[in-house]
């Protein structure tokens, strides 16, 4: 095993670094935010910070950097309202990917990357129609993180589509069936392999399998 | 595609609906957190909601519910001031699945599972000695969220062990190497395999893989 300290952290060079931190905590979620302005024009950036904060209400949260491409999806969520999340699928994660390009304020990644708008009667932003797990979310809360200058986001699930046979009897939809793919560090795609799903565990039995 | 609307999801069955909004952010990450109380009680958890907030001071945030097991390890690392995050590997998951469970507070999950507590000179909360990628933390802040009584705590890395081999010459970590496992809704466990690593993305540029 080796060793880094905090010493060895700030010597490394910054597109290094950025690999090395980003690939710490482990595998990451990874959507398609789905916003458009109040003039109209339509975005889409890759997010990788996004967790779960709450089932009832159904909050969602990310993390979000201003001094980077998704500032338009952060004022687009801010002035309507509204956002999407769009699982990323192994048919199209090089177009998300693309997605995080920075392109000029009139061109839309949908335009750039050929992934395909879709709306919802009853929600106002843009879904991604090759997404399979998509998401209506109305912004509910931000958090200036002073320590860094994030933002997170806080979100209400307020629509959800997903394909009938990837839900299980029990709530839980098999998102490994639907072909989300998981992110590694900046730059990794990954699809995933079960190994189980393992009862609620109790302190006087051991762990079994589902 | 079947749609859910907010009062499809606020008529769910409590346990129904945990399993289906904890299945909706995708893949999550899924860390083991170590502690120990300043009487020296060791403690782990398992957590899932665990993400990157910066790289430079490297910064990690974590969604603690108050109301969960977690609790103990809350209180220890606000008292102690560190903790350690701890991939999850295949040959173990089953084990960290188990500290879940809700055990008496003089019992250590360590003891409970088999999992092995190890320490380093330079810092005082345990790792997991099974574990292939783990991160000594420091806590830096703590984020109480009005929205449903969850917190947000965020740490600062502070040293870091993990195989030579995984670490590529650009500073990416090879987790899927490592054994890293992801996580789906409440109790699915899931190993990788690699689609691609893609080229820094840029406006003028298809797609590219690395």
């Amino acid at each position: 095993m080796k060793q880094f300290l905090s010493k060895d952290m700030e010597q490394m060079e910054r597109r290094y670094r950025g690999a090395f931190i980003n690939s710490l905590t482990g595998f990451k979620s990874l959507n398609l935010v789905g916003t458009v302005s109040q003039s109209g024009q339509e975005n889409l950036s890759v997010f990788t910070q996004v967790f779960h904060i709450g089932a009832n209400p159904p909050l969602i949260g990310m993390i979000v950097r201003p001094d980077t491409v998704p500032r338009h999806t952060l004022s687009n969520l801010e002035s309507t309202g509204y956002y999407t999340l769009n699982h990323v699928g192994e048919e199209f994660y090089e177009q998300a990917h693309q997605c995080s390009a920075n392109y000029p304020e009139d061109i839309s990644e949908f335009e750039a990357t050929g992934l395909t708008p879709a709306y919802s009667d009853s929600h106002p932003a843009p879904y991604v129609q090759e997404s399979k797990v998509r998401l209506g979310v109305e912004f509910a809360e931000r958090h200036n993180l002073a320590i860094n200058g994030t933002i997170l986001i806080i979100g209400r699930i307020v629509e959800v589509f997903l394909p009938e046979e990837c839900l299980g009897a029990d709530g839980y939809v098999d998102i490994e069936k639907a072909g989300t793919v998981t992110a590694s560090s900046l730059d990794g795609y990954h699809i995933t392999q079960s190994l189980a799903r393992m009862a609620y565990a109790k302190p006087d039995l051991p762990p079994r399998k589902l």
